[in-house]
């Protein structure tokens, strides 16, 4: 049911992405345009995308870069949706798995995400495959994102 | 006082980073280990690393990609690391401040840094510079990395 998106359907994945930033009322580049970038990252080759469905119903964007604390590199999961009415069936569950094997495939050693804190259904998911807002797991301090625009 | 840093200088560089993570009882591959992973992601070419003083004293390092919300960058600030007899002198704001022009130089929108919660120093350092933890600015929920070993 997961399968990795190319560029030849970077159309279909700049709507899911438009859908995503819509649903949350968030600002966002116009579908033709995601669909460009899309296609810029993928041909850039730091970024693996996974879609779910026929729709396809569901996306996850993962990108990649060496690391400097290990040999390997780091995964960060850019992006993860599902569409409203496919919701509560494991699709996002099933994207992480395979977003999870596919990054070890590829050689990352971690995987990051950023959470807002009231996004409680994702944490749950994220916890339960094992990620953990706090340095060294479970007991450690929490880790925050801070941010600007430039 | 605070300058680029290129990969003849990497083995400072590599040294700083291995103190910077002693300090902290952090594991850490050995300083020379660390150089070699600095020259390769300095060639990669997703990576500017900024050093002050004559010690070096301090160093960050900033990694970039292509965003896929906006035309430009995004920056993520991995390490920010002053030694500790050369603290509270502003050597760390000065680093600060040239990596937010450098950053907006090389084309990025955004910069990003994970923070652990109890490290206050830190966070009123990059408060001060108009980072925030909370999604669009003061106002929104605070923003959590997650994160796992694969």
């Amino acid at each position: 049911m997961v399968r990795v998106g190319t560029t030849a359907e970077a159309d279909s994945i700049g709507r899911l992405l438009y859908d995503f930033n819509r649903e949350f009322d968030e600002p966002t580049p116009s579908p033709p345009d995601l669909a460009d970038r899309i296609k810029r990252v993928l041909e850039d080759g730091d970024t693996l995308i996974l879609l779910a469905g026929d729709g396809p119903d569901g996306v996850a964007v993962l990108r990649f870069r060496r690391a400097i604390w290990s040999i390997g590199f780091e995964c960060y999961l850019a992006e993860l949706y599902v569409v409203p009415h496919l919701r509560h069936q494991g699709i996002g569950r099933a994207l992480m798995n395979v977003a999870v094997a596919e990054a070890r495939k590829r050689g990352a050693d971690t995987m990051t995400i950023e959470v807002d804190e009231p996004d409680t259904e994702a944490r749950s998911l994220y916890e339960s495959l094992g990620f953990s807002n706090r340095t060294g797991g479970s007991d450690g301090p929490v880790m925050y994102v801070y941010e600007r625009d430039l």
